[in-house]
């Protein structure tokens, strides 16, 4: 098993069998999924939104394999996968796909999720950007980050093991833990805050009590990020959540700083990555060396350790 | 005075005075003004974000002549005006500024704003556009749809002399005082909602009641827009209101549907317009008889009715 | 037949078959097809190049149905044609399509191909754009830019009926029969040229004594439009011209003005249009009765000189 | 002396002196000049192509120190330098910029051109680029390529020390003394090309045999690129070049690819650097030690060798 699908719902193999109407792809090619599902050919998918699929999972925008609500397909987690859209779906993977294939896998979700993050808040070179979340997702956004020249990368966060992974990767690692994440933010972009921010917690975000706040990251992202500046937003939000303590949050509800967000004209960008706008042009720099994204998984966790790192991803 | 004034706080006239380091400008130009101020060297005034100017409010991002909050600039409805760093700030008008008064003093602030919710929605040519507000602003951001191309421009309020407006420059009017609206734009677009999506209310939006609901207009652009789509808001929220009824609206929060808006791979842009990113490109749109946006003013108040018009825009 | 089909090599019908792996068209359908052919997921079509698609026509860039060196597939002229990846190449048309079939029809080639122009040249609403040649392409750039809200379409061209239909359709009209079209164009630009340039003649371009001349339009283009400008070629040039008189043309050369073009930072884009990223859109336009392409062809050429058009395009 | 200097026409110092309309710039301040000079508030400079500004040199596009047909300003070499509108044109330097002159002195030219070629061909994280040029503006593009995350990063030129300063830079050098450059290139590209190209070499390029031939570069790039590639070209081309022994060239022409160009879809994007779009993220860069464009300095030439090296450089 591939270390990285520990993390997620990863897909990379073998193709066994191929379809009628697939054309391209042949038994035998070694090839990564994306988590996500595309046609090829709607609306959407023929723009590069393959995450918004509008063929797929009929009457809803994006299908996913083994998710609930995404559609009529079996998860990622099992040892066959069948493959809609074979041609339109599977990334070819270059001659090192055996020996890279821990760094090949992180392409089907994690990297591109990271990487999507950062498309979402239109990082330059040049910029400083603060992220919220030092996850896989969160360091895969500042490993990103970092790939597209910004001069500042500060990852937040309150579980010191993971900012120490943050440090390693040449972030600048805030502890959270006592509430000074927001002044330290300031201080380290001259009181204006930063170019550009992104959001890998999601609607489970906590505070130092780890009670659930839902808000808590989005408006610490409104106060840390510069006027005019740009907010990506990949950690899950839920349209409903029955359990949810918060009133608000049962709705998919957040008690959001609108007005503060306003006034500073700054913009989000939400959703899940468009897996295929990215695996592409990441499986180049793996190919040539240029990154490593398994760095993260082995250095998260020792293969021995993965039952209790599945727990403590949860 | 011009009739454009009374929509906002409009500057057009002829330069009577120029100071030590004014250059381009002479006695006797005449010329428009922007309603936000900017130096023209920092570090937003270079990238065009005029509206965020950080030098002429200092300790804030943006300025404007006769706003609490917005620096030191006396306001554009007296005689004369005290115009900072003239040669960025005025914009010279071509010869036929005198007969054209009425439409180019709309560039000081309405038509740039109805222009700019299109910018930050990405409007683009074949697009459907819903827009919540037909005061002068909404009507402008459809006149703005219309100029570049959107197949569908949908208008939503409530007003029926407004609607009726709405109607006359092309746009499909959408009374939404039954409550209807979102399932009338749905129709209009395939059940998908709208491709790109404007807020020209702001805080104050109320429901049929005339009771504020501050998080109207924002959760039903999220049910409106289409899953992928893109949101400007250009109507005014605050990053604090002491008046409001509503709890969180004192605090400057919003109820926001946040999960659906995540989930659906919405993004917002927002803000105050960066006028002079506009205001050159619509002169010439002017100058060349392509829009007349002076048919705003002419259509909603007669001269005559100017103190009663004052307190409706109230 | 349809009126469109003789500009070009378009293509609109009713679908009579469909082929194993086609999932979405259904016999029955209506649907307007791209002159050039996708696969829908090379690295190309996948980012919205489809008219460069790297699977149609293998070790080339681009497949058309009919054309020499693109690819194994019959003319768009026969009374049938096979549509490879039919899910991907078929544009689905709307309920008005019998009636609108004109319109419809110019999706296939001309209607995207000018609007393609547009696009490479970047045209924002307010530019100023000048068109070289107003022959069926140059009329619907003309069109295009009129759409995204251009304040002046000057239209350059020697024969006077197409400069009249340039002038119905609101663009200014520039006969250039007697060489003073650059000084007229500047004239019109305040001394500095067009904001945005299109090429829409191609290689065959001639002087005034109907001699072939390959650089005179590019070379035009570079003179008349402004420093920093952007310029889109639509008009076909080719890799090699054995039959050309010109030395430089028979090896696919021009004697480019490139030091000037330089001088001034201008830019081009070039090639012919991915008709996928495009048709779409412009459909809706049709749908909801914002543009009429067929006017050109109505204006252009009654149906009994069809014969004669054909003559008169060549 | 700033060891940048000789590399071309660089400023940076401590202001001794303001005038009269200079609000932001004290004396004392340490401060970077752009090579080239801007108003800040012409219809150029308010949209970033500070190069273009229409106001310093007028009845052209671009001002600049020192240069013929660039306007009234004395040269960058001299001890002493007047400084047009200083609010616009000075960069203010972080705290470390003595300890770091030599790498801020980069920011007034070399860096700033590299990085435009960059940003011309529209390089993108994970894309092939190759570059034709590796004097030190070609450098700085190899520099600024990897900064952006290019997956492969290939270098031409003929001169072996250049080569192996590129491979220090971590990119691909590729000797074209032999001429077998082009093969090189798309061998290591599939076939198909680079992604991108840039060229930074200019009218006076060579044939192995020393000889210029100035479509060389340009030619080549067409070949050595993909369909729908984009290249950025930054190095030097003259609207008429008298000394020529080209006829062509003495009219600043080139016999350019253009057919193959065309077929390719390709796009090209020229011009001097705006500087001061690139100088402010530039600076970000080396004040968080992220990037140290002295490298190319210190390497290149001792500085004991500098009278040879400005003959080299000539």
């Amino acid at each position: 098993m591939a270390p990285g699908r520990m993390l997620g719902h990863e897909n990379l193999g073998v193709v066994i069998e191929v379809g009628r109407g697939v054309d391209r792809i042949k038994v035998g090619d070694r090839v990564c999924l994306p988590f996500n599902i595309g046609c090829g050919f709607c609306a959407n998918c023929e723009r590069g939104l393959s995450g918004y699929c509008l063929t797929v999972n009929p009457g809803s925008a994006g299908g996913a394999y083994g998710f609930v609500g995404m559609g009529p397909y079996s998860g990622g987690q099992a040892d066959y996968l069948r493959v809609p859209y074979g041609d339109f779906n599977c990334l070819m993977l270059p001659r090192d796909s055996e020996e890279k294939e821990s760094d090949y896998v992180m392409l089907s979700d994690i990297f591109p999720t990271g990487y999507h993050a950062t498309e979402l808040a239109g990082v330059q070179a040049g910029d400083s950007v603060v992220i919220y979340g030092a996850g896989p997702v969160g360091l895969m956004a500042a490993y990103s980050a970092a790939l597209k020249g910004a001069s500042q990368v500060m990852v937040v966060d309150t579980q010191k093991d993971r900012l120490q992974l943050a440090e390693k990767l040449g972030a600048i690692a805030i502890d959270d833990t006592e509430g000074g994440g927001i002044k330290r933010v300031l201080e380290l972009t001259g009181g204006k805050g930063a170019d550009r921010g992104r959001e890998c917690v999601g609607y489970q975000c906590c505070n130092r009590h780890r009670e659930e706040v839902p808000n808590l990251t989005m408006n610490k992202l409104v106060q840390t990020v510069k006027a005019t500046g740009r907010i990506g937003v990949v950690g899950v939000f839920l349209p409903e959540n029955p359990q949810a303590k918060d009133k608000l949050a049962r709705r998919g509800r957040l008690a959001f700083d609108f007005g503060q967000f306003w006034f500073k004209g700054q913009s989000i960008g939400t959703g899940q990555a468009n897996v295929k706008a990215y695996n592409r042009p990441l499986s180049k720099l793996i190919e040539h060396d240029k990154v490593k994204p398994s760095w993260i998984v082995s250095h998260e966790l020792p293969l021995s350790r993965a039952p209790e790192a599945y727990e403590k991803f949860d």
